[in-house]
């Protein structure tokens, strides 16, 4: 399972639209908090791959396209810790 | 915005997976409770028009495909209400 203050420190550019607390700014947007780890990587794994297109998932793909496998799981780890 | 009581009675399908109170039954499934309405429709929409590919988007494909603007509306509004 991922490192969640790992995820913490790498959740910064991601709360700007997610929100501090993993509660999105704009309802556009999916709150975070609470969410289950698992989907989490698997939709952050189909923005990196691309697999995801539709709404905002230009955006998302741009943020995704860094991340490694740990960060994502630590990201992951993060958001699902989050109630 | 979507009928909270039709889209409940639409969500029958739904809750084998995501759960009866939108806590999904496996952890790489979404909870859905208290997600964003216009996050639910952007999605759902995005599962429809094929725009999703990657991790279940195949089973949510097959759920979204014959979802008309209207359930889309009713089944965001319906999950959004549940926290």
């Amino acid at each position: 399972a991922g490192d969640v203050s790992a995820g913490k420190a790498k959740s910064a550019v991601c709360a700007t639209c997610h929100g501090a607390d993993g509660i999105a700014i704009m309802p556009v947007y999916p709150n975070l908090a609470g969410q289950n780890a698992e989907y989490l990587e698997s939709a952050l794994k189909a923005y990196r791959d691309k697999q995801r297109q539709g709404g905002m998932a230009a955006i998302m793909q741009m943020q995704a396209t860094n991340l490694s496998d740990e960060d994502i799981a630590n990201l992951a780890a993060y958001y699902a810790s989050l109630n």
